[in-house]
């Protein structure tokens, strides 16, 4: 067991949003931006812990989308929160489940003595790449961002981790333009469509079924944690195919959080968002084990199961 | 200790380069491409490694700039590389040091057991962003790509690691436009210069200098390792300041790698390639006390000291 827990958390959403279907999709306008919210989730999940910027070792960024392609998203968040400490400032990504990912290899520096609190910020602002005419996608994104306090804890702890890649979904959700592959400098209101976001939705349901059955099979197979020991599972908030995907898994209704419709897919707040959803709706209590499930571009699955 | 070995590397260079000063700056044309210099190089280390795919465990990508903004950089290397292994691909960012901090947490992960075999994919085609009217960041500046195997070993290791940001740099050396604060939806001809890199390099040398000292005096205080038992230094090939920032640091010449005039400032490339370069010219040998030293922008500065 990795001896950490999640101290406190702190989430931030945009003043406006639009209504889809009857639920809400938040989104930055005005002054409002990316390093903003992401602050502004950071400051509150220091509050929220107790702590301040003295108490934190590291930030680790973990969105999918970087507000400038240089410097990475952790150096611009420590410019305006980190004052003059020299704490490092580093980003990790796994797209949507970058949070997933920045908390395992956090718990490893908090186990392995290298950090005392490490400072999670993920976050993105989706609305600025979404395609108005890519309905499924249009009406499923929202701007959002979480950050989570990590400290060590002789109480709490992660239990089992597991990360699968399956490439063959590479393709099934990206944005092709604004890295080198494809650079802002060819962008034109011609191709705009090749910068905005693109997802084969049934593509990606098809892909994740197979590889998350992978990955369940994979904690039944580990001996300190089974998925009969799970008190609830807080799965990336992909789409409303939510449902659908647990009911093959075979996971009732009441053992995962499904906020989908009211809030939409926070890309990489969205696991996080949730899990503070589960934890203020008492759905998610201290002691209970919790099965954090990541799902991504990638194709990426992966799942944190902790005493929470 | 880290008991973890760099098993073997590989380097990718592009076809053509120009020259400045005597020195070849790599530059990529024609049908090259960012992801395909990274998995020549990702190839090239397996087999110097005398490894498969089938020995990798993990694919991390360390590169400062991304191929697409989704999804990340290792799994579009995954998708060229790894075929139907479903082994986790995530990247890890602190632009130019990417590669030492994802040495880093590679050997973190390897040390508790949870991968044995890790490939990290580090480059860069700077190339595309770079200024023509900037002049000390243009005739710098050079593509390239170097990955390296990672796994465990009983004789060589990692002694020592420190990172140390400080935000004040955070704009001294940057990109601006290409992530969520400048899209590429808001190109244009006329604020080209806010999407290509940008440098004032006087002021990173000076705040590089503080940062270091820092970074040098935190190496001296630690209990394992001090700067007089270091044979061989591989800093980042930063710019032609190098010879100063050595001189201040009291690094005797012959006591670092310095191929900046030759090959220039290859961002994440830059101190695996001038590791590789070193073991080729046996001036790092197996058994050596090795210093990687990372610089970036953030501004970032970082020490991995290894038993090679």
């Amino acid at each position: 067991m990795l001896n950490v827990e999640i101290k406190g958390m702190g989430t931030a959403l945009p003043k406006k949003y639009v209504e889809f279907r009857g639920g809400r999709r938040y989104r930055i306008s005005g002054s409002e931006s990316h390093i903003g919210l992401l602050c502004e989730s950071a400051e509150k999940a220091l509050t929220n812990s107790g702590m301040t910027m003295d108490d934190i070792d590291v930030i680790i960024g973990a969105c999918a989308v970087g507000a400038q392609p240089i410097p990475c998203t952790a150096a611009l968040i420590h410019e305006r929160i980190a004052g003059d400490r020299t704490i490092p400032a580093f980003d990790v990504n796994a797209t949507c489940t970058s949070f997933v990912t920045a908390l395992d290899i956090a718990a490893n520096y908090i186990q392995n003595g290298r950090y005392r609190n490490a400072l999670i910020v993920s976050g993105d602002v989706a609305s600025i790449a979404l395609n108005e005419n890519e309905r499924h996608s249009f009406e499923l994104f929202a701007d959002g961002a979480v950050s989570a306090v990590i400290s060590p804890s002789e109480t709490s702890g992660i239990l089992y981790v597991k990360q699968l890649t399956n490439s063959k979904g590479a393709h099934l959700t990206e944005i092709m333009g604004g890295g080198t592959s494809l650079p802002a400098f060819d962008y034109t209101l011609e191709n705009k469509h090749l910068y905005q976001f693109h997802m084969l939705g049934k593509e990606v349901v098809a892909l994740s079924i197979t590889l998350l059955t992978e990955l369940f099979a994979n904690i039944d197979k580990n001996s300190i944690c089974q998925l009969k020991d799970i008190d609830m599972i807080i799965p990336h908030q992909a789409s409303s195919a939510l449902k659908l995907i647990m009911r093959k898994l075979n996971v009732p209704t009441d053992k995962y959080i499904d906020i989908t419709k009211e809030y939409g897919n926070m890309v990489s707040a969205s696991v996080p968002f949730a899990l503070d959803y589960a934890i203020h709706t008492e759905r998610v209590k201290r002691g209970d084990i919790v099965f954090l499930l990541g799902s991504a571009a990638g194709l990426t699955v992966n799942a944190i199961v902790m005493k929470y």
